[in-house]
């Protein structure tokens, strides 16, 4: 395995990845970062190819670290090593463990999407955490994938990347307007199901064995009218204490949930 | 109302509430922060006294403020005013809203709890944000307490205050060894439930219709031994993609809302 090494905190590869931590950086570039050995591992799994792949070996916390690095080597990734500081330096995390890649965005359309199922339909999430939980709650149901509609937070932000634990690599994420993901959910029957306080009907007494789209709304607002309009059918989470919503993960996990265990009869 | 107005960011008043970032200042002095409109409301309703409490109205987003602040002053509160740039200095937030008090710790033990039937134990939870999402579904539950072991996070971070939406002041939190909690869960036979892969038994599957406690282990490494060798049962979250968790908020939900579904038989 050939890899460079570099010990100048100038040099322009780590300046251009401190760089990428900024959101206009990652649109103008089309590159974003994924950092750590599980993300990295399961971004190779889901068909990402680094442009760029960089290590300190004196960060690793395993053993499987160097195979890893072959394997993306082995595909034609510059492969570059950093001392410990010069990790730490470009490093997105309180505990580095050594690896970080510099991938390219592979935008998907929504006629690419193969399974038309069980969607989640994310307007205008903000906090990256809770994007990056809906994403490994949606793998692990099976989802179809993650429409992000009139995004505030980029789904290549590092800290969705960390909070998908690879997931971003596993569920096609489209970003679209509503408008067009209205079009394509009609016009494939996908029932549209938004979650909100006013309505009587309980999540598990919506009928959820077809094809469904959960509609998800901002942290602080909830769902735009134009969902709320446009939606199939209303369902409510039972709320009996003082707090009138979940978090934003916490409920879509709990929709994404009620709609595998009725299509499992379960 | 009678209020103080403090113009000076070296004021013993400010410093102190900038060291109640800390937790080990939390711990010593047994005070903590409560920051935002609906947290301050909720902390009131909830039964909080508030030592000390701060506003500017520079920061206000709504029209309700001064009545907040007027029946906060009515039961004995000391009220402060700040200038913009002070209260942005303390303040814990990105988008302040001009409301901060100090309220005393108000520490609860496992006997004075009054319901007993449905119970989260949540093990060494890390992130403040998964701890505010766990007690934000555990108040929407209508849970008998949450019961943090062996805590890495102090439920007083202000960030878990934040995350909680206020609902750290509706459900009675315990901080406990879990020895304790053990001898506590098993004298009031309340079962005990651990969430792990390693089980054929599925959630959905289990009898949680009576007294219930909900095991919740770390974010890294899941439940210690100590619970999977003490759990009356076990059951297993399906995971169908790639990985194998769920968010630890996200999957404490959904255990909680099945235990609600069996209880109401819905």
């Amino acid at each position: 395995m050939n890899s460079k090494i570099i010990t100048s905190a100038s040099n322009p590869l780590i300046k251009s990845i401190v760089r990428l931590k900024d959101k206009r950086e990652r649109d103008q570039t089309g590159l974003y970062i994924i950092e750590g050995y599980r993300e990295c591992l399961r971004a190779q799994k889901g068909g990402v190819t680094f442009q760029t792949f960089v290590f300190s070996s004196e960060h690793f916390l395993g053993v499987s670290e160097p195979d890893l690095i072959s394997s993306i080597a082995k595909e034609g990734s510059e492969i570059i090593e950093l001392p410990k500081h010069l990790f730490s330096k470009i490093s997105y995390r309180d505990r580095p463990d050594g690896l970080l890649g510099i991938a390219k965005k592979n935008p998907i359309s929504l006629n690419s999407l193969q399974r038309k199922d069980l969607f989640v339909v994310a307007e205008s999430i903000e906090k990256p955490g809770n994007l990056g939980s809906i994403l490994r709650s949606s793998d692990a149901v099976g989802a179809s994938g993650l429409i992000v509609c009139d995004r505030k937070t980029d789904v290549y932000n590092p800290n969705v990347v960390r909070a998908s634990v690879g997931t971003l690599f596993t569920v096609p994420v489209v970003e679209e307007s509503s408008e067009n993901t209205l079009k394509f959910l009609r016009k494939n029957n996908i029932q549209i199901v938004a979650t909100t306080p006013d309505t009587a009907l309980e999540y598990t007494q919506a009928n959820l064995t077809g094809p469904v789209a959960i509609v998800m709304g901002t942290e602080q607002l909830g769902l735009s009218d134009f969902w709320l309009k446009n939606a199939d059918i209303k369902v409510r989470i039972p709320m009996l204490g003082v707090a009138d919503s979940l978090n934003v993960a916490s409920a879509t996990t709990l929709l994404l949930y009620e709609c595998l265990r009725q299509k499992r009869g379960s």
